[in-house]
């Protein structure tokens, strides 16, 4: 691992590993092979939020464990205190495993960490994940692509940073041959479904809300454009929750192969 | 499972059950928990080109494989006679775990399998697999977004289906905000690599090709949007390859973790 010889000095010649690990949806069945491994073996796992129960009862009763999430007290760690964090442990000589939901890669900012150990000399791997838009939709009977249906997928963030409205291509989003996976959406889902709508997505476009998707707690709201909000507002549905827009959501009745929710 | 009371005829009381599994981009230890128990509890496997020979190896060897890229002599199964194969497997009371690349409801065809069996009355499961997208960009150190690089993702096929040129919205998908996945999109590169400079993609845009990824035989190619055709060709790549284009690409040296290729 050339990123492992970037850094001289003499302390980091016994430095820890990272494994960023994405530990997908919440189903346990759908960790990789490769990060179970990695969490059963595990003596120290710095994790998020979005890591399910069910997996997070997988790690050793003796490892320690770090929530990065909220650490300090009621203090939320900042992105440059994880990185930090990551990298001290590492340099104290301990293999660190770094859970996070879904994939690492994919509004995970795991590529943030991967960067900062990177260029700190420390080793890393990374283990992908099932993402929620692929784990939350095949859950709920909704394929990403389908012939004659969708031409392709795209992953989107409805997360307001600060900012009041979101700062996103609405014409490039408003197509109807495009299946939109929105990550972390739900609070801007009225936004979302008005810029669609008017940027020229038809009303009845079908689209779904997956709450919790691949666990027990999994709840499915499926209907259009026009009428998501209120249907998830009524069903009361929180975070974590995927929302998908497209024609491939009109399978979602007929593809239901997880059960009633 | 509610798909399997729709079937109402005595024989199907007795049905065998479908496994959609994906298989992932090819790494072994990428299969989820569940597709590895599936594959190693199989007594019959339906098999496409690109499970890579390492999963094959996991399959017992008492179980009956089943290869639906070209069963019959040198007759290519096409998608009906497959959706006909897996209904009459699981007809005759077998169980069929059905492996498929990545993942199945990715440009898996998987979700016309489902339908079919659905409509049909045959109970079947979807087992999500890393798609090629997440398993070989993360591989050759590359993240699908990053902030400040990429608000999104966007999956796209490059195939090209009878018609002479790609039937693609170019001015939707040149976006440099936006990372792109193109599946099976190597031979259409040139066409790919013009329209999108011709749509206004900065042609010194970081582009990626990567060959077989995730396994001992990945090699990874990196350019931009400009040069990215002349070093594929010059390092001779073939399929599988999955192309990347978009700002995240040029992180793919400081993140390569996977090692040099
Ligand atoms: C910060 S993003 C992390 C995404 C993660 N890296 C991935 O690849 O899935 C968090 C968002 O992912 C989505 N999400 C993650 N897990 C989910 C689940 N089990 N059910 C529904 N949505 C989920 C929600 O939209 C949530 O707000
Ligand atoms: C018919 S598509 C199937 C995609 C699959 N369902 C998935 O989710 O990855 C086949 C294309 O996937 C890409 N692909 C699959 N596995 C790959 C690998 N190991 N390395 C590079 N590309 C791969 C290539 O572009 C290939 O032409």
């Amino acid at each position: 691992m050339s990123v492992a010889t970037l850094d001289t000095r003499a302390g980091d010649a016994k430095a820890g590993r990272v494994f960023l690990i994405g530990a997908g949806p919440g189903d346990p069945d759908l960790l990789t092979v490769k990060a179970l491994r990695l969490i059963q073996g595990a003596a120290l796992v710095v994790y998020d939020r979005l890591v399910s129960k069910e997996i997070m009862e997988l790690i050793p009763a003796a490892a320690e464990r770090i929530y990065a999430g909220k650490a300090l007290g009621n203090h939320h760690l900042v992105q440059d205190e994880i990185n930090d964090l990551l990298l001290r442990l590492a340099r104290s000589g301990r293999d660190v495993v770094r859970l996070k939901g879904g994939d690492p890669f994919v509004f995970g900012r795991g590529s943030e960490e991967a960067l900062h150990l990177a260029r700190h000399g420390i080793a890393f791997e990374v283990v992908p994940g099932i993402s929620a838009a692929a784990g939350c939709s095949t859950y709920a009977g909704i394929p990403l692509t389908h012939r004659g249906l969708a031409t392709g997928v795209r992953f989107v963030t409805g997360h307001l940073q600060g900012e009041r409205s979101l700062d996103l291509d609405w014409t490039k989003l408003a197509d109807p041959e495009v299946t939109l996976a929105v990550y972390m959406g739900l609070q801007a889902l009225p936004e979302i479904a008005a810029r669609l709508m008017a940027a020229g997505l038809p009303a009845d476009t079908p689209a779904a809300a997956v709450e919790s998707g691949t666990t027990p707690r999994q709840r499915r709201v499926v209907g259009t454009l026009a009428t998501l909000l209120d249907l998830t507002a009524a069903a009361g549905l929180q975070a974590p929750t995927l929302l998908i827009i497209g024609r491939v959501v009109g399978l979602a009745d007929e593809l239901d192969w997880f059960g009633p929710s």
